[in-house]
């Protein structure tokens, strides 16, 4: 088979590999979409995610639909030809975050197309991957591989949502529209926000928010900012989703948060950032932070079955598989690309 | 002015009354719409509502709109001329409960259209009435006086979804689909519930709740539920709104409810039920009691205001003013009849 | 070796077994003390818990605290000499319930000394028991194997406890004083309730409550109660642990819970109940199932090492292993029975 | 009478006052003990707290417990001779954070003692106050007037405690042993705390803390910090009170979390702190604010008055009234002071 290999900073080569054997308890998927993630631009442009150096290499790609073509020997849930899609991050279910059902801080995750442990858990940047069957979910016949493709990232805005507060009639802020935000976007919608503010620098993804909605947007960087924010929320925002990793941005999140508020860290933050902290203090809010997912998918297939949102319109481009690496180049450098596809 | 006074069982008369004297801090409103509430009914057609006799006579009528007429002299937050709706259930302000924010739980609540204490606090089916200023909310422009009087029982739905756990994403039952019921089914719909089941033994109950959000409905007299209800959702409702105060209800709400669900009682039930509360405990279940409203006010006009839900619909009827006595016998003997309003 | 074998109702036969089989994930242990617990009444007295029949024989015993002679091919965190303890009720791992971290709504649970499903999880009344290694709690050297056995009906106190309200500072009510009872009373003292009743028709039970951390008792059947409770709690209990699975218990706590209080049912209750769950609605209760426990071995654990409770005294009679059925019959038949325990 | 006036910064007047005057709803009580806080001292010694920079002249202190001498004429709950305390946070319970229950957040709160707005509110350090009615609690038999006037600064210590995740069987810091650490501590005990750690680099505040509940105390500068820490908990704290105000104690509080924990910052950061917040979302934290208290006071009268908490050791140095000014000094520069108390 084809699979598209890391083998370091710019260095995503080519090769063909034997189809993965498939353990007792794993399916083998055709892979027919992948998504490419923040952290797969991340590993290719700098081969490595923050602090994180991956042993390398191994298969990129981790957002991904597909179709069974072989079960093993102890998978009852599948059977071949099932249309599926894939939790990657895959926890080792025995441990105390595991049992509290926090198993997104489970301390030896496996993540598909990622390389923190040996064995590698290759990802679904190739033509075929191998999965434990208990990763994955059926793609209901509603639903096509393009969406299949984007639960996992909205899994990503559906707990971060379910972590902060109820925004069922509440206000809301969005720092950051990247696919995260505009998911994040999308599910407070869904989930009742009343009124839902959301910055970006960026103008294309202004405008993609404008129109996915978003009641108002604003440019962070713009000098009547926040003064326009304020206008829009007299007393503040009672919940603030951070989902540009961006210490401005909290900044602005945490003045703009009212009082009481809850502001929900979506993004990955540097490792050192300057703040007034003081304001969780004398606003009493609470800071909360959301890391990956934990029993999100569910819920978000439930949304997407039952049209209480509609996520295609994130993918702006889609390239033929064979193009992976020009495809990784258009999401890493164009501004009006939101979420990029690779499809067989 | 022209007010209709409850003397006793079936005993309302239209009366020539004063215009009732502004204190400092009340606000004189001329009511344009009113609605009739389920207790209205009861204090007319059985002048109690379950164990509760009021005192009599007094003016009926809770759910109000209307247009400031004169402010008292302490009054800053409105003047003449505004369009206004009131929170009807007027807590003391400086108990426990009220200190604690679930002021719908004070013991010395005063209702207005009740009369539960004295010196009455006279309802709204009259040409004026006088309110607190503090239970009064400016109406935005955008919305309409028929709108503002619908805010009282939306607040009742807008609570019980708050008591309950977050409906985003999740399956939902809806027992009953008088007013709350239907309303309780638009803010769960607004709030993102994937999977919404509405049950009523009206026919022309359940063909509103289809076309206002329902996936499915139920007739949970029919033989076959509830196994129509387990085909819609096969491992139970995560989340069940009570809003009949039926036992029958309740029964097959704790039946059709799933391990870990929530069960919220909206509706009020009789003084004696026979259940299998076992199920409580074996499917640990959390049943949640909703009482009126609490700070539900804002949440409901943010809602309206920023059309994240609709609510016009159901009225079904308006009646002129001077047909208040006809409003009232069609609202309790009607069953193609959801809201009854009077206008002036 | 020697095991307890329940044929039927009043049918338990001592029998000589060949030691069980050690699978590769799974631990060897020689039992050193055993609980007798409701259930194992309830089974032997009657063959059955509720409605629930077990398939026949199997060997009884689920509080357990022993010694590790033989470990698994795979278990890598016990060995030989090992002294632990036994959490009885294992989870699939893998369902929706465990995966949310509410494993103990498992609908695949297996449960050691219950005969649920074949094949049979024998139980501890035997010199000897195979368990899965993943349900076994290292025993700190500063307890007791009799402290040790104690931590799983602890551990059912601690999961009540936590699924209610925060007890600190707040006034409890517990009624029922067996085991579970008194163990609550003592979890709630130790978590800083600041006022706790409780009730018990029998005075033994209310006069080991008054000196293990009551600050009052009552006996429901006595004619000035429940003014006896009003007067200790003038508004009410915050919070209500129904312990007792009796039908009048409940009625109790629901009519001197306060405005707003949780009511916590831990104990089961009979099929059918007749209640005015009408204060559910008036009262805004929240009313809560706790079935058994999920993450409460860990804490309870920590309690008790770090000497934050002491649970030793409940055990009023030790019985030699010979002597099981004694035991049993010592625990039905016997008023000033709390735990009884078996010795090796 | 006399009253203690600050003027400035070091600049606090000994004057003769009137006894100020009692309006309808107010009580005039002579003081009897007075507690001097963080905050007094920094009005005194820098003319500010923070960035806030009161109205001058004003009576300082806010801690008291004295005799009511006389009640306004629309008091009824209170009356000549009893004995009280006075929360002395003035809400003005009417906006929505008043009415949400979150009073401390109220955006017009007049604070005794503090000069945040005019007319002011003159404070404790002085013969005789007058104090809203409704600020006031009974202060029980039980209870003396040294154990009334810390019931403020506890519950600074309830409220944060509330305001974090159940500490019952759990590892708990305390980062910052002065007065309010050492409450949180002794609250943490009191609620079931099982593993409780305290640093501070005061060796007298270790030694109190070691002495009062805490199983380990740290020196927050030593070279084996936080080695030692890990010793102590291996995974790490679950929740973290952090009670310095010091960017420091929260930087190693975010680094001692567990994966998963609530950090309560209850100490004021300055107002700009440079940290690795990455942490927040990295091991899913919630850091939560906690700003005075709210519905705090009846929760700490019961934890005293039921004996479930015992604080008054906290008080280290009681002054005479007329040697207020010593008092403030010895507060300010002495590492042996923790609770300084001024006695009429």
């Amino acid at each position: 088979m084809n699979a598209f290999v890391l083998y370091g900073r710019n260095d995503l080569r080519r090769e063909q590999r034997p189809v993965p054997a498939v353990g007792p308890s794993a399916v083998l998927i055709r892979v027919v979409r992948a998504g490419i993630c923040g952290s797969d631009m991340h590993y290719y442009g700098e081969g490595r995610v923050g602090d994180f150096i991956p042993q390398m290499p191994f298969v990129l790609g981790h957002e991904i639909s597909g179709e069974v073509i072989e079960c093993g020997t102890e998978v009852s849930a599948f059977r071949k030809g099932d249309r599926v899609i894939v939790e990657p991050a895959i926890p080792c279910g025995a441990c105390t975050a595991c049992r509290r059902g926090r198993y997104n801080l489970c301390g030896s995750m496996k993540v598909l197309g990622s390389a923190s442990a040996l064995p590698h858990m290759d990802g679904g940047f190739a033509d075929f991957v191998v999965v434990p069957s208990r990763a994955c979910f059926l793609l209901p016949d509603s639903l096509s591989y393009q969406e299949g493709a984007l639960v996992e990232p909205l899994a990503v805005a559906v707990h971060a949502v379910a972590r902060g507060a109820s925004v069922t009639g509440k206000s809301v802020l969005v720092t950051g529209a990247g696919t995260i935000g505009e998911m994040t976007l999308m599910v407070c919608r869904a989930a009742g926000a009343a009124r839902i503010g959301v910055t970006d620098i960026n103008a294309f993804a202004r405008g993609f928010a404008k129109s996915h909605g978003a009641d108002e947007v604003f440019d962070p960087a713009a000098e009547d900012f926040p003064d326009t924010a304020r206008a829009f929320v007299a007393d503040g925002f009672d919940i603030v989703f951070e989902a540009s990793g961006a210490a401005p941005a909290l900044k602005q999140g945490l003045d703009l948060a009212a009082r009481g508020a809850t502001v929900v860290q979506v993004g990955m933050l540097p490792p050192s950032v300057t703040l007034n902290l003081g304001l969780i203090t004398s606003k009493e809010l609470q800071m909360v932070g959301s890391f990956r997912y934990a029993n999100s998918f569910e819920a978000s297939l439930e949304l997407l079955t039952n049209k209480r949102i509609d996520v295609k319109s994130v993918v702006t481009d889609v390239f033929k598989f064979d193009d992976t690496q020009k495809a990784l180049a258009h999401a890493m450098g164009n501004g009006e690309a939101l979420k990029v596809h690779i499809e067989h």
